[in-house]
This record gives C-alpha cells, structure tokens and sequence, in this order.
C-alpha cells in the first residue's frame, strides 16, 4: 500500500483515509487528541487492531503535547490518564481500543512515580511501538493458522474489511487468505459489499486488486443466494468482540451470514488476535452494540437515498453465537467449542 | 399518490418515474415503444403487478400509433405482435410481463381475422383496461386476506418494494399492511432497504410515511439481529415469479430473509397474485434469474463506491425454496403447503 493504515511520526499519528478509498488515498495528519479521536469515530481508521494501534500512538502523541508545553512527570500523568479516557470512549464495541489503552494505563501504574516527562513519554513511546510492531506479528501468525484451514482451490465468502487496511499487519480474516495465497493456494473471494459503509465494496475491492486476487463484490442481501449457486467453501470474518463463551461481535450482516452457512453446511470462521477477547464477559449479550448515526443508510457521500427524517435502526454490529462458529483463529491456533474452556486454558 | 404509478392516455404510456422517488416525483411520458422497453428495463416502472399493466397498455400504444400511421387490420395485427414479442423480451424473472403479453396474444388470436383495425385496436385497449382494473382488485383482495394474518398490534419486517408503486392498485405484500391498518391494526414495519437498488429505502419508505404508517429502515445485513433485538411478527414480501410447487423468485435477499425467519422461528409469507403463478414450471430452477449490470453495485447515482472494473455478481432475484414460505396469499387466500396440489385446485 501506499501509506501504512496508522503510523507514528513525532508530533501526530498519521492515518490512512480510509473513508476516502478507493477514490483518493491520502494520510490524514492528526496533530492534536480532538482530531485523532474525531477521525476514530469517523471511522477514518477502522478495523479493531487498528484502532487498537491508533489509540496505542494516541498516547504517545497526548506524552509528545504534554512535553512540548513543558509538562512535569506529574503534569504528563495526569494529561495522558485524560487522554487514554477521552480515546477509549471513542468507540464502544471493538474491544482492541479499550485494550490498548488498558495497557498504557497498566504501564503508567507500574513506572516510578518520580519518573521525569521524558522518562514517561518514552515509555509510552515504547510501549506504542510494541503494540503496533505485535499486530504485525499476530496477523503473520493467524494467517499462518488459518491458511491450513483453506482447501485448495478455495472460494470464501468475507464481509467486511479484515485486511491490511484493519490492522497494521496483513490483515486478520483477509490476512488469512493473503498468506493461503503466498503458500500457492488458488483462492477466490466473494465480498459482502457491507452496508452501510461499504467496506466490503471500498476497501476489500481495493485490496484484493493490490494484491491481484479474483475476487467479486456481492450485496449482503446475496449472500445467501451465492452460497446455495456458487460452491463456497467456507465464510471467513473478523471480531470487534469476543466473550468468554465464543460469542462473537462483529460487522452488522456477520449473523446473518453466520445463519445461512449454517443452512448451507459451509464452515464459518473468525479470525482475530487476543486483543480481541475479552474474557470477561461471560456471553455476547454483555457486549455494548454501538448505533451510529441515520445518515449511514440514509444519504451516500452526499447523495439522499431514503425521505428526510426516515427512522432508522443502524447498529453497526450485531453477535454470532458460539454454536454458529466453526472455528476461531487467533495467533495460538484454531479454537474450537467449547471455547471458554480453550480460551481459558491459553489465555488465563 | 400524485400520480398513478401507470396510466394510459391515447397516445402514451405514462410512467411515475421510480428511478427519481424520493428526490422528484414525476412521469415519464412513453409515446414509443422504444422508450416504453427502455423505461421498463431501467426500472422507470417495477414490481410484477406493474410491469405486466405497463406491458398491456403497451400493447395499446402499439395499437394507437399502428393505427396514426393508418395500417389496416392485417399490419395492425403484425405490428402489435412484434411488439408484444419485444415487450415481453424486456425483463426475464417477473411472470406478470409475460402472462399479460401471452393474454393479449390469445385475445388477437381470438379475434375476426377481418376485423378492422380500429376494430382491433378497441379490443386491445378494452383488454388492457381490464388487465389494470383486475389489478386494483386482485391487491385489494389479497390485503383482505392477507390482513387476516396480522395479530394487533404487529411488527412486520419487509423487503423490496411492494406497495402501490409495485402495482396499479395497493400493493401485494405492503398493500396487506395497508389493509391491516385500515382495519384499526396497529402495524409498524422494519423495510431493509434492498440493495442494490435500494426500493426499500427509496420507495417503501416514502409510501408507509405518505401513509403515516412507522416505518423503521434497515441495512439488509440488520434484517436477522432485527430479528432477534425487536419483535418481529412476521415477514412478509412480493414474488416476481412462484413455481407450481410454491418455490417464490423475489427480489434478491429474499432468501437470506426466509433462511433467518425460520431460525427465528417468525411465519415467512408471500403476497402475489394468481398472475405471478408460473404452473408450467415443476420448480423454481426453471425460473430464469436476471442478472443485472456491474453499476447497480460499483457506484449508486453516479458517485463510485467500489475501485473501476471490480467484478460483480448482481443476480436482480433468488429463489426462496417452498418449505420456508408459510403461506402464499392471493386473491382466493392464503395457500400453505402442498403449495401444488392447492394451486392446480385453485388455479387449474
């Protein structure tokens, strides 16, 4: 890709556009906390690792502010302690955002409580690297599990962006089929369009060109259809969200997928990096599902496509079941139900 | 409605131009067949009900400017059935288009092979006359059966368009709901908007709010956590075409519909009258499934959503296999299964 979906550079975290591909790809500079955590909840960076890592440079950006302005260790403290708050109620589903500011604030609890500004900041400095450089090393392994998982030739179904652009690696669902391919597996991808925001038909489309693997955009509402005329061999997804018991949070329209593989006897897969459980919650229903605004359904990049003031129900997630997964991928392997026992047993 | 969703004045086909709702109201004024054809393959006009009224009263056009141009009774007869042969040729799935050209052919055929031109010519426009009438009376019959179905209040979650604009009367599937409400029913619908084309968004959404009817819009994805989140009743759709042994072609999403309603354990019916019946056809695979142009899904009123020459599968239908549907409602009723052996007493 042209430029990295997050990266750090002295002063801002520099983000991929993504609500402007596939017509314009350009960085979004975010110089202050207000514009990071604005463009977080504009989705300008998406995808759960990625907000993860967004959040993890946030940080590191809230240090770099505090010692510009000659902020003591206390006074550096206290602005990031706000900053990790302000960044982690950005966005409530996906669970990598809370996670990564979760760490910072264990890593702020356990330095020296005489630490100088600089001492903090590169700390956090470090600690922001190691997030990020980790997601590219968790989306190197989950590829690596899942790829085995794909016969060959393989046809999947995905839904949703899972790749590069949703990670700072290669991707969780989508890196999957990125590494089958390196191994010379023949792969061909069907992709969800993914209302409302089109992720599937922007950004899947668009990667999948990069990389020149076939792959053939369908509206969700076809799903269904493609699986019972085209022979798919398994459908593959990321999370935002995972519980204890293998519930599932993830793009509205995964359930329903998850439903229809089901009636079709096609295995359904998800694939996401630890940061992504949340092992304590007990089920999905403890999950919050975020609603976003009207105006996803109701207008297009400017143009109206429903009546002025039409209701609208818009959760931008909904829960899959433990018992509709087939498997679930993560850096340690491929889990299986029962999965609190599994998660458990590899992640206390 | 401002203006009937067809209508025929000596002369022209007058379509309420669908493609412009909600932005503009307005009729396309079809004074050639060409434009007639055109306008039904760009969806000027849908819905099954209404295609097979735009196609009769094309054969009236024919007629007309057959007779401006001063043909006799022998040109008449040729030029009405290349044009009944070019209509009929205009959209694949919807039954209704063919079952009203094959009426007007066995009403020619029935006629003097003397008979004049103008003679012709009446007989023809009598005959669409009737096609339109029986229209606005098979809805209302089914509404009436149809509203019998939903308890008070009801929750009814819908797809595609199905309402006036579907027909020339009140609708299949949507005129039950008006037909419930005209009863004192409380009613509130869930439309998913229906992509690609977004009838839900644009058309359904604009009917119920005319009607004061709660409308709530959901992305197709949404339909089955909706499902789950809300109390849904039932589900209930139009069929474009229905085999003999109740397989139903509707708009595609359909099936994802059904699949998710069966899940959720919610009754899955099918409003449509007797002219969407295919009896010739053993079972849904002998449906012919449009498919339809790569630009419905890349870019939507010309604002590109998915990167240039993205390939795409875009089938305009699916098939809903019989033994989901819970009921089909016609005009003499509601049918359940053996959906056959009902229809071949009913409709023989």
């Amino acid at each position: 890709m042209r430029y990295p979906t997050v990266e750090y550079e002295r002063g801002a975290v520099l983000l991929l556009d993504q609500t402007k591909i596939p017509q314009e790809v350009k960085q979004l500079r975010c110089a202050d906390l207000a514009t990071l955590i604005d463009a977080i909840k504009r989705l300008v960076v998406r995808g759960a690792p990625a907000i993860g890592v967004a959040a993890a440079h946030g940080a590191t950006l809230a240090a770099d502010l505090a010692l510009e302005k000659g902020r003591d260790g206390a006074q550096l403290r206290e602005e990031l302690r706000r900053a990790l708050k302000d960044l982690s109620a950005a966005r409530p589903t996906a669970v990598n955002l809370h996670w990564a500011v979760s760490r910072m604030e264990t890593l702020l609890a356990s330095l020296d409580g005489a630490a100088s500004a600089e001492a903090l900041r590169d700390a956090i400095a470090r600690e922001a690297a190691a997030i990020h450089e980790e997601d590219v090393r968790l989306c190197a392994e989950m590829g690596a599990h899942g790829a085995r998982l794909f016969p060959d030739p393989c046809t999947v179904l995905t839904h949703c962006n899972t790749g590069a652009l949703a990670t700072v690696g290669i991707g969780t669902a989508l890196g999957v089929v990125y590494r089958a391919v390196e191994q010379g597996k023949k792969v061909e991808v069907y992709v969800d369009e993914t209302r409302p925001l089109l992720q599937g038909a922007r950004l899947n489309m668009w990667e999948l060109a990069e990389h020149k693997i076939p792959a053939t955009l369908i509206c969700d509402g076809a799903a269904a259809w493609t699986m019972r005329q085209k022979h798919v061999d398994l459908v593959i997804v990321g999370a935002d969200r995972i519980a204890a018991n293998g519930d599932v949070a993830n793009k509205i329209g995964t359930y329903s997928l998850a439903v229809n593989a089901r009636r079709h006897g096609i295995p359904f897969y998800v694939a996401a990096p630890y940061s992504t459980l949340d092992l304590s919650l007990a089920s999905g229903q403890e999950i919050p599902i975020e609603e976003r605004a009207a105006e996803e359904l109701t207008s297009l990049r400017g143009v109206e496509v429903a009546p002025l003031g039409a209701a609208v129900f818009n959760p931008a997630f909904d829960l899959t079941p433990a018992e509709l997964i087939t498997g679930i991928i993560t850096e340690r392997g491929v889990f299986a139900a029962p999965y609190e026992k599994s998660f458990r047993q590899n992640y206390a």
